[in-house]
């Protein structure tokens, strides 16, 4: 996705800031591991190409990229990142040049892109079309983009819940755990999430109207909290976080309960993971716990996109952002993620423009 | 299911010889936790009862009951024995007294019973009938009773396998694994088994048909092996043992795999079960792992048992027990299974008459 294949065609050339990874991390990552740099692109696709070029607007800091910043990525979905080369990641982008059919000038999409002002993207077919411009653009990179996905689809086609079932979600109000648990609350359950801060729990009872919610960090004994929050055992649970938070959730698993495995935030910082010791609790309970990854619904996009702005504009759903000014503030905003400093899905603008 | 109850009213009285607990076990179970004694039986039903008495035949041997010998049973099913009181498990046993429409004197059935000569069961709708005790009898402890239904009910309902998918199994040899691997290829799976001698490896790959096998503790490195013998990964892993093997498995899996989670053996008589790790494996691979239990399956047995008949009668099922005589060596019988002695099901014949 580097522009400098597109460099010596046509179109004008303009300066492109870009992040980039410095070396590849062990343990927490620090804003020191990534720098940004000025560079160059040109706003041509090459000839003969069906590719296009991004202007990005918004850029979206996820856990899942902690993954891609170690040497061996053997924990993460995707490749690791080069030292030297750009960061990438979804983002919402306009189209600024294009030979792709699908795709002209002026066109919003959501999908992969580079940490940086213009991405050249080959294979366009990855991107999504925004069918709703009239929404604020920055949604697109968490309630109506991969985030909402990924909630939608974790929700309804992994966990498939059921009216007055009771339903968990730790790392509740970040991008997806906000989302996933509204929709568990259309659907009809009994909804608490976890969070690491006071605010965040004022913010899913008062805002989002979860049932309950609490704060993780202030609880001894995550299993006795569990038991104060679900007296009667939790059916679902909407798993971001492993380690202790999986192991107390196991005890407190009811007869023929699922557990969607949508990520393990708690992990990815470590260089061994932490044992779970409880998975027994998968027989004694009859648990299915699946693990499940967005890009494999992405034929579901068209679908969620209109059922989720029907949502919104219903204020059925309601979205909290966390707003990074500037790919000069992309760094501290992607590893504020790790320690839980953001309030909502974490994002950066790069323009509006 | 005690015999007290139906003392005083009428019947012979005969004599019972029983293996009760003596105490409650903390790590590692040995004979000595147990103890043959003396006692008495009238082989007559409580006055207005619907109970029946059971003459037992063969006693199964399984996993599953070390967990009832531990003080807080948390990690198994049902609860915990009582310490100088007598063991319960699954066996074949003749009616000799009933007060049951359902079941007259000379029937045979299989279920749970006591560890003992005689046993009173006071609600005997959780028996089954034989259907065919033109077969051993004692099959009813193995292939045509508990393992064979959780073998039949684990693998078409919980795994789902398809033709050509590949197919791993752990403590191969037991009761449940040399059914479920024979299942497994009359499926059309490519079938792998792990044990725990070169003597039962040798009985999978000859006698069971399995299409390759290895002996796990000759093994230095357990994802090393899984990865000799699925080069193309593992579509599904029926989980018999937990610990280090699990976690060698879930580095193996392939896309859209399933684990069905029918035992843990070697996490039986740790106080501290072995932290797993691998899980996020769960997330990149996209695996449902499933825990199940026979008794969910129950409405199934007597399809099972008609479909496990033809297969035997066949010889497309071949069977393999291991048979202690007497009473007085189901103690020993029963710790065997956790030091891996048997070789096939492990059951101890009471009496054959």
């Amino acid at each position: 996705m580097s522009l400098a294949a597109a460099v010596g065609t046509e179109g004008q050339e303009v300066p492109n800031r870009r992040v980039i990874l410095k070396r590849h991390v062990t343990g927490f990552p620090s804003e020191d591991d990534m720098e940004v740099v000025a560079g160059a692109a040109r706003l041509a696709v090459p000839p003969g190409s069906a590719a296009v070029v991004l202007k990005n607007l918004y850029l979206s800091c996820d856990p899942y990229m902690r993954g891609r910043m170690s040497k061996q990525n053997r924990r993460s979905y995707v490749p690791a990142f080069v030292p030297g080369e750009v960061l990438a990641g979804h983002g919402v982008s306009r189209v600024v040049a294009s030979a792709h059919p699908d795709f002209k000038v002026g066109d919003h999409v959501w999908g992969m892109t580079g940490w940086e002002e213009y991405t050249l993207i080959p294979n366009p077919e990855s991107l999504s079309k925004i069918n709703h411009p009239e929404m604020p653009l920055s949604y697109y990179t968490g309630v109506l983009g991969m985030p909402g996905l990924t909630a939608y689809a974790g929700l309804y086609d992994v966990a498939k819940p059921k009216k007055g079932e009771y339903f968990f979600v730790s790392a509740a109000s970040g991008a997806v755990g906000q989302i996933v648990g509204q929709l568990a609350k259309l659907t009809g359950c009994y909804v608490v999430g976890s969070a690491g801060s006071d605010e965040m729990v004022k913010l899913l009872k008062t805002k989002f109207g979860f049932d309950e919610a609490f704060n993780y960090k202030k609880e001894q004994d995550l299993n006795a909290a569990l038991q104060r929050y679900f007296p009667e055992g939790i059916d679902i649970y909407f798993e971001h976080v492993g380690g202790t938070m999986l192991d107390a959730v196991l005890l407190n698993m009811r007869m023929h309960g699922r557990i969607a495995v949508c990520g393990m935030i708690s992990q990815y910082n470590l260089e061994q993971p932490q044992g779970i010791q409880n998975l027994l609790s998968l027989i004694i309970k009859r648990v299915r716990m699946e693990g499940f990854m967005v890009s494999d619904y992405l034929g579901q996009r068209h679908k969620f996109e209109e059922e989720m702005v029907g949502y919104l504009k219903d204020d059925k759903i309601v979205y909290v952002e966390d707003v990074a000014e500037g790919l000069e503030k992309a760094p501290a905003a992607l590893i504020g993620l790790f320690t839980g400093r953001n309030v909502g899905k974490q994002l950066v603008t790069v323009t509006q423009e």
